[in-house]
């Protein structure tokens, strides 16, 4: 089989840059090794940058998002005592939306644009420093297959095989802590998101729609989610998040999922070699604090596709030459911002580090300069900054 | 012998502090283990903020200060291949002054103000609690003397008797790194401040007069200065500092003092005990980054100057009892931000942190509130914020 742009990996960043392709008049196939089910279902981010919004929307992919997505003006930070909102429309003329990376996946399974190999096994990757690089892979019926290409995009994660076929520099760093997240039945109790700084540790009351709730709770690396009762959650989040101050309540519901994320920063780079160009997590983890996750992949694909049409239609390679370092611009601000939010909210016993924790969240609610800083980054950069 | 207001320490904090009481009408003694002439000597601080300008400038200190003072507009923040200004007028409407410590001490001394007895020993502290504190020590001739007084003001570093006086929590950080600085007789070769990040560490070139540079360089902890060549010194600040970039020179010239300088972050909280109050460095300490520690002393003894003439010429004790609280916002903001950009600055070896750093400061030098946020912080929040 042969196509101009093999891409690995079917989440939302392949479905995406293969969407994305197609208006530019350029051909793709994906191959991925779970099954469209296992795709469609995973848990994953639940907030869109306006960047991210106004490009889905651009590209015929906004009219759920629009009709069922919840448009925030803000956040909410808070610590004993005190709950400060932060107004990014106000502050930097943007908003984001609450809308789950499950249903970005469904809009883009909808589209159908995408020619997608699910289930497939032993994918491999071949000449990729050569203009005729190919992937092998042994597809759902047991047959061996071989797709040529142009180019091979590596949109496979941090488990996948692209990026191990980029030879990089890695940089790293784990946090001492997880976060063990709860979907909960029950309408949420703020209107827009909570993110809260406690002795006991960071807490966030996050959203899936009008009755689901999301909720994290920080917890020590390891941390088994059975140990948790759903009591336990529901009475720590209450303490955490500020319950009967000025009034304001924590409703409990059942809990239908409860799991521990590990939290990690790495970037990979360069994100390019030879004619393997890789997006999003194949290249790069942020931890969750900030959700840059799901919009730093958008913004890579994003360039990407910019990129390859420029490079197959107008046969100028300039952007595809220059994809990597124009990628890594807006993935070490969130990088960085991430850790800075990460960095800002949990705590780990140390008392000085804690007063440091607290004299910085009274400036960035007092301060237009600190307000507006975290309200540009969390809000997002325009795509391409 | 009696006073209201009796300040252990001559220092700026101590003579400034007796200054501002007297324009208010209240007495006050200072004490002081050291000598006029090693107190007048000492080599520190030399940035003053637009409020303690304001401030030296309305209590009758700021005639030479203006007329020898130097005015900046901003700073310049450096990296290799890089170097972008700053300017906190266009920023934030406020400008800095390098001015020496040793300058508005000699200011201090010329104003007269302060009756001070230097060179006493044994200097110490007795029933604070109570509505009739008193000092006892030993003066210059070697004769005991007690020193009667309505308050205690302690205005005597961290290696005075007035901290231990005061039963508080105490918050530490040690950083990693010294700063290894010079005095040089030669003309700065630059206008303003460079602050700059170097993979070797951090270096800032920093001026006292026009024809006198002071230098900096990042040095492990235990560095002795000796160790250092007056060559190797001028070649690694050349280094660090960007010489040849952009045709820009480092010129080097006689160094007339090498010393290494430990960086702390020190808070001790209260800052008040009965009729103990401490102000400036006897309460708090901050690394040399960003420049506070003088301009913290000044805004305590500004708060504690109001609230004293409050307490004994109105009778009113409000601002007494919140000396402590109001302060302390203060400390904890110049605290952070000299944690900030200490850590942003200073090279530790991890591969992360340091593209943390380069991603921060080319937000810093990018994102209108980025530049903000530093300049605020930097040219210094109105005294009493």
């Amino acid at each position: 089989m042969r196509t101009q742009v093999a891409i690995i990996g079917a989440g939302p960043a392949g479905l995406l840059l293969s969407h994305l392709l197609a208006r530019g008049g350029v051909d793709s196939v994906v191959v991925e090794t779970r099954s469209q089910e296992y795709v469609a279902s995973r848990i994953r981010a639940g907030i869109l940058e306006q960047s991210s919004v106004d490009l889905l929307t651009e590209v015929g992919l906004g009219d759920r998002l629009r009709a069922e997505g919840h448009e925030h003006r803000g956040i909410y930070l808070n610590w004993p005592g005190e709950r400060h909102h932060l107004d990014f429309v106000d502050l930097t003329g943007r908003t984001v939306w609450v809308y789950g990376q499950t249903e970005v996946q469904k809009d883009l399974v909808t589209a159908g644009t995408a020619q997608v190999f699910y289930s497939v096994t032993e994918t491999t990757l071949h000449d990729v420093e050569t203009s005729r690089p190919h992937v092998t892979y042994v597809d759902s019926d047991g047959r061996p297959q071989r797709l040529d290409a142009d180019a091979i995009a590596g949109c496979d994660g941090s488990f996948g095989p692209s990026r191990n076929a980029v030879p990089s520099e890695t940089f790293e760093r784990t946090y001492p802590y997880s976060w063990l997240g709860i979907l909960a039945d029950v309408a949420p109790s703020t209107d827009e998101l909570i993110y809260s700084w406690h002795p006991n540790g960071f807490a966030l009351h996050s959203m899936r729609s009008p009755t689901v709730s999301r909720l994290y709770l920080q917890v020590p690396n390891g941390t088994d989610p059975a140990s948790w009762s759903d009591d336990r959650i529901w009475e720590e989040l209450a303490l955490r998040l500020g319950h009967g101050h000025d009034g304001w309540k924590l409703t409990p519901g059942p809990i239908t999922d409860k799991s521990v994320l590990p939290m990690r920063s790495y970037v990979q780079t360069p994100m390019r070699h030879g004619r393997l160009f890789l997006a999003g997590d194949a290249a790069h983890i942020v931890p969750p604090t900030g959700a840059k996750g799901l919009n730093l992949a958008i913004a890579d694909v994003s360039l990407l596709a910019t990129a390859l049409i420029a490079q197959f239609k107008e046969n100028d390679p300039s952007l595809a030459d220059s994809y990597s370092d124009d990628a890594l611009r807006r993935v070490w601000r969130c990088t960085h911002f991430s850790w800075w939010m990460t960095t800002m909210l949990h705590t780990g016993g140390d008392p000085f580090d804690a007063q440091l924790q607290l004299s910085q969240l009274r400036w960035v609610t007092s301060s237009s300069a600190g307000a507006t800083g975290l309200a540009e980054n969390y809000a997002g950069l325009p795509i391409g900054f």
